[in-house]
């Protein structure tokens, strides 16, 4: 760890960060207060660990000043320990550095345009007219279709496909396993089947979007389904065709928007959670996990749906009742002595 | 979008739809009402877009008889505007036609064979025995394993994995990512841990199957796992070991159906939605996203579980009391005066 | 089938089972009771299908000594039915003997180790300082990326990615889409939108670990994520970053457990069900389908959330009855004339 080791005083200044206790300190990686070991940093950003700070073996700590008091070792006093921490762990992060240039195996298209400076990885495919900008790193095993754009200093880690007409901003960085600009779910019933509504557009992700491993983005049925600038999404969510999500708003793993809803920004929804299609939700919407928002949503705030967790015995007889709630409450009017109600 | 123009009058004529207003309209291609330009013919299927008809700009629109009065442009009238626009809208779709004959890349066993009008992309691994019909396309990157079955016109997007014993129908349309004839999850208890039970069978897709992006079909413990023709399924489905589901349903994004449930024809399973094991569903059943069906349903319908969503603090009231529901409704039966009842 | 066929009485000895009847019987495959054929052994062990002994044509039955005397084949007298059928059923599995050494194609960092003994796949890339063990098999498509380590005979089916450190135990069983290593969801806000929190952990999967189609595993943000041996993961489970889960767990398709939460042992999760962040779960817990766990749980037993499917009409009445449940109470309490409660 010592070949990439820095001193307290050197991480408070290149951070901004009030420095408490001996700025000498050898800093060499970063660990929870838990399993930190001597010459690492550790960080207390949630309350649930506070009591961890007695006990940690960090050589240092970064925290909010009113927990300084409590910490035995030098300080770094942040107004948010956790973004703070986050810019330092960048410091630490080891990995080898994105090859360059075209893999000797890549299959590309002659009408593909590929910037000099982008990485291609092995067994990459790219169809036609596609363009991968200068920095974009396209990992091994990823497949670009027709009509798709990376832009620079694009990350797609592996075996993320593009499937046609995707557009990437810059930044755009894209886990393995998700597939983006797939056909949207369309469908019309006649006599003898479903027929396939073809789907025309596209899809657009702004700069500073990351896309979780496994998450699926359709493209859209005539215009495009769009991510606005600093969209989040975790790993296995699916967006339907035409969705909208606006800037800043972050999901949670395994999330959905079906088709046409649009998503305001500064939103979080959380695990699991689903919109229908066709709604809308405002700006600073918060959804909690396993929640289903069947309408739309006008007024910022937090919103929920589903019961508690219970033991099962316990759960089952209150389920029953839950069929029976609307008989309850019309018995409860009647018993109800006061006319007036 | 002029070198692929048609007058509205060819296009009535060709789809059988009524034609109101100028025949003479060129389009060159088709679009929201929203966004429509002129030269391109708009839709209105969903009430919910009425009011765009008025400010539309484009050429020409597909809808009811009953809306047409309101249009103020040519329009094509069609007792189903959403059926008669998807069929329009394929002829304005714009593709590469996929390449026929196979890539220098691609790893086949000898044992496999291969129809010389079928077209295999980079990087296709095809294990022993398997079969390749005419027209069908296997995109780059697939996987298909031993004894598989990939029948005539079928196509396989990219990085579409058959594991084992797979067969496709005709027309079958797979999504990249999609895993089919992966084990089913078959686990018996001993006194040491779990033991695997063997998946011995194989998956069936019948003719003219939609299957979505990352949607996972595994193969059966004995018999197959079967999807009869014309099932549509979106992205992101599970279906386990042993599943049936009859023709024309269709499952939204993120639903699973557990093993050995049978799903009947013309099903309609909402997003997120779950199916218990070894339970059936008749034909028609409609069941409401995020809904879980935990037994049979033997009448056609729609069917809902679930609370309705609410700000999060008049929820957590809410669902506080839901834990005492039982003990409500028997305090209510004491409380209530009529003996009868 | 003949084959590969086996005497009843070969069987029983073999597997330490109960034999009555013609122990000459001979056995070439298995089979449901419903589907068995001449030759062909079939199982019963849920009561379910009991009725179906009566009409089997399988040559013999593995079944409980209470069920064998409504049994007219030969029988094999098991205390666990299914678990024997798995042992047995493993004898007449079909499939090629996976090839050793490394296909031509392969992209292999020179930093990297390969046993003589493992195979390697066609378009499989490895990263710089893997490993690879004696007897493990990476299918075609897999991307193994830095610092990871395959054990002695684990199978990656084809098309898992491995991110980065990450380190399977020994007879680790991947099937395709698996992505395991790739970022935690990690983020945190700063004035001009998210700052992502580098992930600097592993994953380690211990042995005996069996991970399902496209399931993702996050690698930890400072510590590692952890499954004990004898995990057992069905298809297209979410496991977050620093989740623990304990030996035996076994978990159905669709499931999710967030960010630092920690599993027991022999724990049961539901298909669709999930776990909120930084909660525990004791040993021997059990959630149902499509639960939402939001607080630890400390006691053995089986655990629910949710509401019964009812059709839609009547669920649309409870369920607005739902969002007045407090108010309703509240009245309850009023209405209730006994001043002692």
């Amino acid at each position: 760890m010592a070949t990439n080791a820095h001193t307290l005083a050197e991480i408070a200044e290149r951070f901004d960060l009030r420095l408490r206790g001996d700025g000498g300190t050898r800093i060499g990686g970063v660990a929870t207060l838990a399993h930190a070991e001597a010459g690492q940093l550790g960080f207390l950003a949630n309350p649930r660990y506070r009591s961890e700070l007695a006990h940690t073996r960090a050589s240092a700590v970064v925290l909010r000043e009113a927990d300084a008091d409590s910490a035995s070792v030098p300080c770094l006093i942040a107004t948010d320990p956790y973004a703070a921490f986050a810019r330092i762990a960048a410091m630490f992060e080891r990995r080898e550095p994105p090859q360059r240039g075209i893999h000797v195996s890549a299959a590309i298209d002659p009408s593909a345009r590929i910037d000099p400076d982008a990485g291609i990885g092995a067994f990459v495919s790219i169809g036609a007219r596609s363009t991968i900008a200068a920095g974009a790193i396209v990992g091994p095993g990823c497949v670009i279709g027709e009509d798709c754009v990376v832009g620079e200093d694009c990350e797609l880690v592996a075996r993320v496909t593009l499937v046609r007409r995707v557009r990437l901003g810059r930044r755009v960085l894209v886990h393995p396993g998700a597939v983006l600009g797939a056909d949207g779910f369309g469908l019309a019933m006649d006599a003898n089947g479903w027929i396939k509504v073809p789907q025309l557009g596209g899809v657009v992700i702004s700069d500073d979007c990351e896309i979780g491993a496994n998450t699926t983005i359709d493209r859209g049925a005539l215009d495009d389904t769009v991510l606005e600038e600093d969209v989040r999404l975790d790993n296995q969510i699916q967006i339907g065709h035409n969705v909208r999500i606006g800037a800043h708003t972050a999901m949670a793993g395994c999330s959905a928007v079906a088709g046409s809803a649009k998503i305001g920004r500064h939103c979080l929804i959380g695990g699991g959670a689903g919109v229908l299609g066709h709604i809308e939700l405002c700006d600073r919407v918060t959804i909690t996990a396993m929640s289903l928002v069947t309408h739309s949503i006008r007024e910022p705030g937090e919103y929920s749906s589903g019961t508690p967790i219970q033991d099962n015995r316990a759960w089952r007889k209150n389920a029953a009742r839950f069929k029976q709630l609307d008989a309850l409450a019309r018995k409860l009017r009647h018993t109800d002595k006061d006319p007036s109600r």
